[in-house]
């Protein structure tokens, strides 16, 4: 197929009702649309081997991973996505309406319409989306204050499970085993929820590296402590499945995309799982925790 | 350098003065601004060995390249930047800031701020940029009328000659062969120049795939045919250059980021180089001429 046909078949996939907010719809130089909003951009970038892995996913479930990642990051903004734009850089036109069809799957779902985007030849396949939300009051990373409580919209962990079960070749012989395999390769996000965190959190992000690196970006941030409370963490069903690792994957464990935030009230379906004190750091159960960094391997370095 | 490391360098290249619309910067989920007018969004990807080569041009140069090609969208479609959200897959980390300070050199010219992105590592240089704009008035593809004269801001061909150049080895012995292979490298635009066709023009689209595929868009959105005059185009120096050659570069060459316009009235700067016909395709001097197709090669196809 031409390239300029293949991009006919993504904005065919793509195409949705009429809205009379966007003045210019996909397929021309870029795309046009009014707001009366304060308006939200994110961007995400996911590369094969890294983000997703080929072996395990379908270009669909790819799609919807890559896309989810950056409806969250609208949303840990108090915002709700309205638009995405999609480059796709493809090493083989195999697979790649289906993952079209997994970006506008994962769109759909909080009705947000991609109307623009690039495509490329390449020799890995890499996927950068920018999504752009509106808000009527953005939440900052920077807003916790000290006597908040801490919130996740669930608890997280469940993609590093996942990833645990699918490298260590163990049977799928429980519905909590696919389930957690399932949410490595696409997270069910339920973003209705986190809309109820909107108009109650002080601060908030999305957990895409690990429930301790975010909850230290928050802490640092806001310049304050975040103590966590392990046995609410415990409480996790990871714990069941491996008393022994559930820790690592729930403090550690990234891409499940859960809202953590917080609040000086309670938040509607989501759990308490800490206090935000004076001082800096992340504590558990009042014990100061190394939070590390992170970094990806840089193949020529 | 740890990833997060490497992150805070970019931000401290891409931090530019306070701008009261830009209500959330750089360093959250997302950045959060107000605009009342109409939005314009556009993104490009460029991957090593197929948009640039990292043989011939510097990481700065890349940068700058990447950056014009999405700037000269958004002029396109009758906008001025704004905001631009980058993301870039490094094989390594040797470069990456040059790469980003030529992000911020283009994005300087018009005033647009970097106010967001995502970092990966992987095997090959991808860059992939959304910019967002603003306009009074939207230009599409699709205004052209009978009648209308069709204008270029400068006449197309320099980056495939400057690409022919150093392909071919040809020796640098000229202000114009050092000049080509500049503009391959990254292309100098004048970005002020474009706003005199804002008000003016009756469509519109940046040359980025050479001015028949271009003009050929154009012509299909507006149900026109475009007959261009090609006295004017050998006024290119590059007829003096290579007689054999420059119609090819100045028809079929892309990435100068030229703008190609229509319009019922002359274009302060601009060069008429044809008229808006009844018909369809594209003509020379009268005679119609083969738009072709463009594709990636697929490298596993």
């Amino acid at each position: 197929m031409l390239e300029s046909d293949l991009i006919r078949e993504f904005q065919a996939i793509f195409q949705r009702d009429i809205d009379s907010n966007l003045i210019v719809p996909n397929g021309d130089d870029g795309a046009v649309f009014v707001s009366d909003k304060e308006i939200v951009v994110s961007a995400d970038v996911c590369v094969s081997g890294i983000h997703f892995d080929e072996k395990w996913s379908t270009p669909f479930e790819i799609g919807r991973k890559v896309t989810s990642a950056n409806l969250a990051d609208i949303c840990a903004m108090g915002g709700w996505p309205k638009y995405l734009i999609a480059t796709v850089v493809l090493p083989s036109q195999t697979g790649a309406l289906e993952l079209a069809r997994g970006i506008a799957a994962e769109a759909d779902k909080v009705g947000a319409k991609v109307i623009g985007g690039d495509l490329s030849a390449g020799h890995e396949l890499t996927i950068s989306i920018t999504a752009i939300g509106e808000t009527l009051r953005p939440i900052r990373r920077s807003g916790a204050n000290i006597g908040d409580r801490v919130y996740v919209s669930t608890l997280p962990g469940s993609s590093a499970a996942g990833l645990h079960i699918l490298k260590s070749n163990l049977n799928q012989d429980s519905d909590l085993k696919k389930l957690l395999v399932s949410e490595h390769k696409a997270p069910t996000i339920d973003y209705p929820k986190y809309k109820k965190a909107f108009s109650l959190a002080s601060a908030a992000t999305d957990i895409s590296d690990g429930l301790l690196l975010d909850a230290g970006h928050i802490a640092k941030s806001s310049n304050v402590k975040i103590n966590l409370d392990k046995s609410v963490l415990a409480k996790s069903p990871l714990c069941d499945l491996d008393p022994e690792r559930y820790l690592d994957w729930v403090l550690r464990g990234g891409e499940d995309h859960v809202l953590l935030c917080t609040s000086p009230s309670a938040i509607p379906g989501f759990i308490d799982i800490g206090v935000v004190e004076g001082g800096n750091g992340i504590e558990l159960d009042g014990v100061e925790i190394e939070i590390g960094g992170y970094s990806h391997q840089w193949p020529s370095d």
